[in-house]
């Protein structure tokens, strides 16, 4: 498996936002505070400048948020951070002259734009006069294969995140469920299929970056290399089955994957398509159905669990979404967040008990 | 629009298709001489030396088919056209020799394969030194956006083929329905979505071969385009909804072009997907009721006829086909090849009268 650069685990990010911190709008930087906030010693966003991580997502402690580049190296990072992943994934251009400085200070700069840093025609050639490594976490390895199906002679479990939209939770609900089941012993892998998971795990491919027909292909690579030393492998979903701009990422992936099962991720607040108004989002039991009806032609697999996104509601509200899930669905559920992954990791090692039990 | 080089119609191709001259293995080769054989003097392919292309496929009259290089020169072409676009699309390695033959006696290249002529180690500089153009009508334009759903603005009627698996005949039930409605004064625009269509329509985008973030994106620009002098825009479909390697590249089709309307293309004697015996080909019913679920969260479209590719039927078993495929979905249908593509055009024209009567 051709991985990323994996994380030397002694990063010292200043991580860049400006303009962009917060719960849904700097997604690669809210995941590497989640799950590896000692890699994270600052955030620039000169509007949010004062506070704390914790301040502005509810999560990661005291990482001060700092108003500029400067103001970051007070708290000696050695590596930078692209924070955000907007959509077509381009440097905003007013950045530019912040990275150049990171780079000629010899500071790794660590990116999942769909724009590579490398091939910046400024900042490629000056990174290498340095001597100064671009880690691009969607460069997709040159040799994916066409997928084939080899796939269905995997034996371990595998299950997809699924969801109504993008940056909904669908990599979140996969980690937390991950720690969960590892914390219980069991034996887990995670595919990261996303900048951000890659970034996380050190190794993945992004499959939305790899050239449309070798979606499939990339997916069923990441469940090949997952699967050996595994009874579960969890592949992180992307986009939507309803998503106008990528769908067809979210498709490739369920066909190239395919997983025994699925995991539904939605978030209860959230009616339409972010960014895409008028795309209304199909109700829960609807969800179930279609994602049920694509996959079974090439392998039926089931929806076993629904993981709920419920940052923005209060507590009593999120119980009653919760508890509403699974009126809806007949299935378990819970916020893997906020509430106890257990419902959604018990699940998963049921649906396991019992596909193996009858094979 | 970035356009692939559009055709000079002074093409006097040699077409490689050597070990893969067949109504099913040479779609590039079999489409350019379908629609524009005077581009065409002979084809390569050592195992049906002495036949010609009308032996091989059908039509296309008295092109010859050549034993070798060498023998293919006495038919005095002036460009190579690379026949085939194999899973994968990469250039058979004994071929290479009689591509260099031709770059360095001034024969330009075009090729629809997805590793790119231009970019071969050898091939590449060898074309640039003799100054000989590579066209690789799959290398997309650099500055695809994301899709946004301005395609809804658009006033024409667009109408996409699909079909039930991959080289099925979405191109050719296309481009027969658009001569055929071209003939009968209507204002139609025929959107090329793969390498094929390109080389015989003269432009349009690959979506296959477009970073996979952007198949949407891509298929809508293409539409944006091709609609503005037109009344009808029909797309060329790519894959098959249920091809396990291709379908992601077919979902972001759909919601990238969100047609009014589907053709589907099916071809009555394949019941398994090529090369993927392991997926059983849906009823015709049941892959008329999946489209239009996958479309309807989107842009509700209904499938409004069948296009059946029976060029392995006799003609009364392809009639009874055509009666059958009617009487299945209630749609009319007819072989827009073999038969009249009358029932296909009309249904659009109709369904085209309704839909602007009611605006």
């Amino acid at each position: 498996m051709t991985v990323a650069p994996a994380a030397s685990g002694a990063e010292r990010f200043l991580v860049l936002a400006d303009g962009a911190f917060g719960p849904e709008s700097s997604k690669t930087a809210n995941a590497c505070i989640r799950y590896t906030p000692s890699r994270v010693v600052a955030v620039w966003d000169g509007a949010r400048a004062g506070k704390t991580a914790h301040d502005v997502l509810g999560f990661g402690g005291a990482i001060p948020v700092v108003a500029s580049f400067d103001d970051g190296l007070r708290h000696e990072p050695n590596a930078l951070l692209i924070g955000i992943a907007p959509p077509g994934g381009r440097l905003p251009e007013s950045w530019k002259a912040v990275v150049a400085r990171g780079i000629e200070r010899g500071m790794p700069v660590w990116s999942g734009l769909h724009t590579f840093i490398g091939d910046d025609p400024e900042l490629g050639p000056l990174a290498r006069r340095h001597g100064v490594p671009i880690h691009d976490l969607r460069r997709p390895p040159e040799d994916i294969p066409v997928a084939t199906g080899r796939v269905r002679e995997v034996k371990a479990t595998v299950v997809l995140t699924v969801g109504s939209d993008c940056n909904i939770g669908k990599m979140t609900a996969a980690l937390q469920v991950r720690d969960h089941m590892r914390a219980h012993g069991h034996r887990v892998a995670f595919a990261g299929t996303g900048q951000t998971g890659i970034l996380i795990e050190g190794r993945g491919i992004s499959v939305d970056a790899v050239v449309a027909d070798f979606i499939a292909g990339a997916a069923e690579r990441l469940v090949l290399d997952a699967a050996p030393d595994s009874d579960i492998v969890l592949v992180e979903g992307q986009g939507s089955i309803v998503h106008p701009s990528y769908s067809g990422v979210t498709y490739g992936l369920i066909h190239g994957s395919l997983p025994h099962a699925f995991v539904m991720c939605t978030q209860p607040s959230r009616t339409h398509v972010n960014n895409n108004e008028w795309v209304r989002i199909p109700s829960l039991p609807d969800l179930v159905r279609m994602h049920e009806a694509v996959a079974a032609p090439l392998r039926p697999a089931p929806v076993i669990a629904v993981a709920l996104n419920t940052y923005d509601l209060s507590d009593s509200e999120a119980r009653r979404a919760i508890a509403e899930a699974e009126q809806q669905t007949g299935l378990p559920a819970t916020d893997p967040v906020r509430f106890d992954p257990a419902p959604v990791s018990d699940a998963i090692m049921r649906f396991h008990q019992q596909r193996t039990a009858t094979h």
